[in-house]
């Protein structure tokens, strides 16, 4: 038996990623800039977890009112289309016919099933939602449970590039633990996310990496230059 | 005629509004919340700064290279889906059969569709990367475009929140017009958002604003709270 083994990662998986990704990347940069020109370790955290707050509320928030739009969205075109397959079911039909033309089928065979997709209405806008609008149904409990998995990915990759801030009052001491720790917490997340994504190891554990250090980079040359 | 009226809104705005949306409320947040506990505006415009730089690099490259990864994915699958063809062209054709039959095609025309496709092997793959894998053929300008085009919008949309402090050496002063002006940006954004999405004008902008309002308010009272 043949078994298709493309890789998929669940859905938890996936917001797990996109809010660590952030959350390692964003407050380690903004602690890394202020590391140089701050003269307290305090200062350093109220910034971290201001920003931590409003990345968290910013992504998670924001995610949660898009899935809700989505879901909007995704039933006022299902209204239309069942009202458009009561009024118009011609020139419906017509646009199904020509999803099948676009694929390779001839114009009779096109027409025939065409026909027998709509049988049933139910399939029929099923159909057009489907493959004419390339809609699939939201699920509104998903935006919920993505919107809190991604803010508290966010939270829980946060902390570790401000965990050395807390621990030692000596900026250049934080700066330093903070960039060791972050960086292997890149590799160590680079590594998951190109596992579980099915990418190359080693290319994908880099590119996470990268970003996070390219943007610590440019944040604390930034905090140098101006002030 | 009849003419099909969904509401699309282009790749580039899209991304506009990606990039504005955490543009506009992660560095007002930042900045409102450092407004209550940092004597000088300078080290409010340092952090504000620092996470625009930082969130700008985020944002736009880990968006480059997550447009590269799906490139990469695209053209593996496509490898696979070509490879299957070939050597298990049954299994795949009894694959396309069953698409058609959970559209409410019955067995017969299923086969009879399915023959057809497959007698062009671009078709084929075409169908089944789309149809039975949901893969779009991204386009690799479009992640490079699209990582600068939400960079930009989310340094433009930093900046507003910040422009207040740039030119009053009053904390205070700077966070009551901040505050004014990122407000009436994120009801001016929100409703443009709304527009282009095709949602509800008031209850569209008002999410908009409420998110920012929300984000500003937790960073502040966090702020506050362990300075």
């Amino acid at each position: 038996m043949h078994k298709e083994t493309h890789v998929t990662s669940s859905n938890i998986v996936r917001d797990i990623i996109i809010g660590m990704a952030d959350g390692l990347t964003v407050p380690f940069a903004l602690t890394a800039g202020l590391s140089g020109v701050l003269d307290t370790s305090h200062l350093i955290i109220v910034s971290g977890v201001s920003e931590i707050a409003a990345g968290c509320i910013s992504m998670g928030l924001g995610g949660f009112l898009a899935g809700q739009t989505e879901v909007e969205h995704y039933d006022a075109e299902l209204k239309r289309e069942y009202d458009e397959v009561e009024r118009v079911p011609e020139t419906e039909r017509k646009e199904v016919e020509e999803i099948f033309m676009s694929m390779g089928v001839d114009e009779a065979l096109s027409k025939q099933v065409t026909l027998q997709i709509s049988q049933d209405k139910e399939k029929w806008v099923d159909f057009m939602m489907r493959y004419e609008l390339g809609l699939d149904k939201p699920d509104k409990n998903r935006a919920y449970q993505s919107a809190i998995t991604i803010a508290l990915a966010y939270l829980a990759g946060g902390f570790i590039p401000l965990f050395p801030y807390l621990v030692t009052s000596n900026n250049q001491h934080g700066f330093y633990w903070s960039c060791a720790i972050t960086i292997l917490a890149l590799l160590v997340f680079g590594y998951f996310k190109s596992k579980v994504t099915g990418q190359p190891l080693l290319k994908g554990t880099l590119k996470v990496a990268f970003t996070g250090i390219l943007a610590a980079a440019a944040a604390y040359i930034i905090a140098k230059m101006i002030s």
